[in-house]
């Protein structure tokens, strides 16, 4: 049976205190509805629609970057759950398979609980996902009788007898698409709030004698995030998480606590993490390499025994091949650092190759912006770059090659070439003395005239 | 009624195994004395006397840069807490007041617990603050009759049904400053320490048939900081509270537990502030900043949409402009960056300005210090300043004007005009063969003659 | 009476997940083979044997590297515990003292323990180490009958009556060398996963009439390492102690839980250690010094009241002495730091030493290393460097001698002398305008093209 998601991504998140759609604040530095897309396309879904409201363009911005598929269909008013998703009505027009609903601020929801309710659709028409509620306090009950999920009972009008029961409705479900938008139409809003609740399809399901069932997951799973705080808790629990299948497979995390980790972070085995280490997204590093304390990796790729840090920066397009070594108060951006190459100290290397076994010496920098367009350094294997050389690209040195220290490179360099540019050094005798005497001088007549 | 605050700080703190004073040790980069002295100013205190003992010059200083009105009385021995108030009197000379007498290492007081102690002496000749002790211990208990304060007993002297008592005192009090000086002035020392204990004004206040009562806080205020345990405690705890105060206000802290505050960070809605980032004292960070990892702030203003870092470095004084962009292994002091600029790697920008839109290649130094003095920089509008410049202090450059990769720039550059002091690359042919042959065959020699 | 300690080393550790032998996963940097063997020199031990097996040259080397004198003893085939010691038989050969058996996956053992069992020993034949068990699972009960151990009962056989004992085996003992290696002998394989237990030693002794004892201690002392979350959480222990220790002696630890320590790491009373600083081996920092944020020392000195950071990073051998100062984004290695000589910004200094009173300028670099060798630099007192100087070792720069900014000194520098290599700045009059237009017009060109 083909699937299609319907996530519910309208809402404001006025507790968020923030003017960015509350879907779009990060978790593990990826936007809340990336996780729950993420989780969703574990189904393999034909459609993705995504039902927008409060910064409706970010956030379609967002889901196309991530499944360019995604359709958006915008809830221009508030209206309610039930209203929200059948805005997806026309996105799915002719679709016949199943609906998955899910929300966009229920990051925590795993991909086997979607499957298992997919599962129950054999039997049933509709099937609410539940949990068992440490403390159920206003949610809605789910009374059961045998499999069967007889109604939702909101906290408000329960009976004493149904307030103790603690098994809760987290508000996600899936039922086949044309059943589902019409059980919709008939939701009301004769309610307090005149809004049209999604959870009011179990009652018009279960009078028109659909089978209706719940399948129940743990609490955390259905844990939303209502603000800035609850958004910073859900992250410690992801980095825990995360941290702890890091050491399952065999890295080692000196200080896990420390180390914080994106969605997509992949460390091979026998890898040593330092304390003090930030990934963002799309970093890779393989087995046995070594990221030592105070490093900042993005958008990276460090092989197998390479050493990187401490204090070193790996910007998106950093590619370090095996046993290279990339040391402290360095950048690399869009550049690749061959095997065994060094680049140890005090440098930028931007949007540049470093070949195998090639030293880069301290105080390198790649000029690579002219002010108006970027351009490429080429350095050969086996280069030895002195200290202080500026590489004003478009620039290419030869293997072999060797740069005098202090050396300002504006042409190429051949092959086991030396260039050097530099001035003469002449030593004055006694003038420093001078130099330091008139000086402390002048000072002295400016406190006086102060 | 006006109010005079007496806080003392006279204690060695021996807890503290220190050699400096107890009070001034700081929890988020504040001295707790100045903690005590920030909670006691909400009640517009007529007269501050601080009353010092211990290191008296080094707190007497700290106070004097915190409120420069502050009275210094020092109490030459540590006779205890009713004769360290004493050495308040001459003071308070002739003040007809209130006086609040608050302790230097008791930093989590509230302002609010003061007013309400105030607003009890309406009723009250006298006014203990008391608190619920989840584990009385050793605390003397209050025995209360309905709202009058009855007596203080000590521990060792209560009953068994006193110690089920769990009302206990604070060692906070508020009175008439003519009354408390008089009730002090009939404190002995006839006990196991010989010491003068303030907590028996209550007994001489009650048998003078004066009101005595006691206002009740929660414990955690009146913590006192006895040991540097006690004080990373303190500190813990502080951070916690701003912590959340900030993710209140709307800013994101992906990591909260892992960015420190000071007593008097000020970030604004919807910045973003990444892992591992440090505040030291004097930070204002405008709403929609963007503070990156590893980044450190002192005494610096950032404005709306500015970036900084990561591994940035501000300094006193550094003032970013709105979308200004501080970049990795970047120090900035005592220097404003203008709309747009941009001074993105391994830079040293002091004693300088940076004008609008201009861009400051990697490795610039504005060398301000000439071994005696320091000189400032000024850099103008969409000026481009090469890679490796340095910028010799005092100098200008003009608007639009750029200078060459590796320049030192001695003299003022014009608007428009192109710096540049570079000697001519020179590239001599297989001659860096030849040098690594050469020092291959030294270092051989060197090896073989070891 | 002399001892020897017995280590069993050889486990592979299947649950770390790792080419590395289990034993030499570090704790606060040093294997827990060396926590292993540094409690137990407490006793001295005249001969210290290492039973290895998976990995053992390896671990072998580590051994070998913490105590020249430690024999090893390759256990061929993991056949059981009993086995492993009776590999040590040849190398305790003739000696005739008490053996303590000790593991190498037990880092948190306190000496005080060892010689609690060495005292037991006077008055009986075999001690075993106990430990009361939180939760003891399915840990061997030891039966005790007064001060006597009956037996040690496995879990699976024990009756109800006895899994409701708490006192549990650790596996630790100590005993006569020619005893422990006679009872041994004794020691049969004929249980379900065919191993030989040394725990077997128990009955047999009691069977011979032997007076058997067990010690206790509490349960932390004996936990294994079995996983790398078991690692991460010993080494949290680790951390959390030794900031608490560090407290103790009165040092400052503004955010303790951000200091990560090693396991010599000394620091004097009154030193301030701001968030977030990482200790590698080998520190020793003076009374009254400061470490300042995003700090990494190792193998390194800093004297009293010197100031290190925030972003210094002091690699072994750099040696700081009284009120040095080693600023952001600089590097020390090798290289001592005179009395109040200041290393304030980007700067590199290896294989070098600093006179009092000198001050470097930003972006200075030793260059140390010409490709092949490494060269030392040797900078006066007082001296002066500019900014972004390189230094070409072997170099010397004389007392007060000062460099030009951009100065490369290739020839050394006779005291109170002024360097200086320097090309002449010229300033082009509209120049800068005309490279942008041209720039841009080139930028639009290349646009078109494509």
């Amino acid at each position: 049976m083909s699937t299609a998601l319907v996530i519910l991504a309208a809402g404001k998140g006025t507790r968020m205190n923030s003017d960015i759609p509350k879907v779009l604040h990060p978790i593990a530095q990826a936007p809340m509805l990336v996780h729950a897309m993420r989780a969703g396309s574990v189904l393999s879904p034909e459609h993705t629609v995504i039902v927008t409201g409060h910064g409706s363009e970010a956030v379609a911005s967002v889901a196309e970057a991530e499944d360019e598929k995604a359709s958006i269909a915008v809830q221009e008013e508030q209206l309610g759950t039930a209203h929200a998703v059948a805005q997806a009505r026309s996105a799915l027009d002719g679709f016949e398979g199943d609906v998955v609903v899910l929300y966009g601020d229920t990051p925590f929801l795993q991909s086997d609980t979607l499957e298992r309710m997919i599962a129950a659709r054999a039997e049933n028409d509709l099937v609410i996902l539940g949990f068992e509620a440490a403390d159920p306090a206003r949610y809605g009950r789910l009374i059961m009788a045998g499999n069967t999920l007889e109604r939702i009972v909101e906290y408000k009008e329960a009976s004493d007898e149904e307030r103790s029961i603690t098994f809760c409705n987290s508000g996600l479900l899936t039922c086949n698409s044309q059943t589902l938008f019409a059980l919709i139409e008939a939701v009301g809003n004769d309610n307090a709030s005149g809004e049209y609740y999604l959870t009011d399809v179990v009652e018009i399901a279960r009078n028109q004698g659909l089978r209706v069932t719940a399948v129940a997951c743990d609490e955390a799973q259905t844990l939303g995030v209502n603000s800035r705080a609850d958004l910073a808790a859900a992250d410690a629990v992801f980095q825990s998480r995360a941290r702890i299948a890091l050491l399952e497979q065999g890295v080692t995390l000196m200080a896990p606590d420390t180390v914080y980790l994106a969605a997509d972070t992949v460390i091979g085995r026998d890898s040593v993490i330092e304390p003090n280490v930030v990934f963002g997204p799309g970093v890779t590093v393989e087995s046995g390499a070594t990221i030592r304390a105070f490093s900042h990796l993005e958008g990276c790729h460090v092989s197998r025994g390479a050493t990187v840090g401490p204090y070193a920066r790996l910007r998106p397009g950093a590619e370090l091949s095996e046993n290279a070594r990339v040391g402290n108060f360095v950048e690399i951006k869009n550049a690749e650092i061959a095997e065994g190459a060094k680049v140890n100290h005090l440098s930028y290397i931007g949007d540049a190759s470093v070949g195998a076994g090639s030293n880069i010496g301290a105080g390198t920098i790649t000029c690579n912006y002219d002010g108006v367009m970027k351009h490429r350094t080429t350095i050969g294997e086996n280069v030895f770059v002195g200290s202080n050389t500026m590489l004003v690209a478009p620039v290419t040195l030869g293997d072999g090659a060797m740069t005098a220290t202090g050396t300002v490179v504006t042409r190429d360099v051949e092959s086991e070439a030396l260039a050097v540019a530099r001035a003469k050094q002449e030593n004055k005798p006694g003038y420093a003395r001078k130099l330091f005497d008139m000086l402390k001088a002048k000072k002295a007549r400016r406190n006086k005239g102060s």
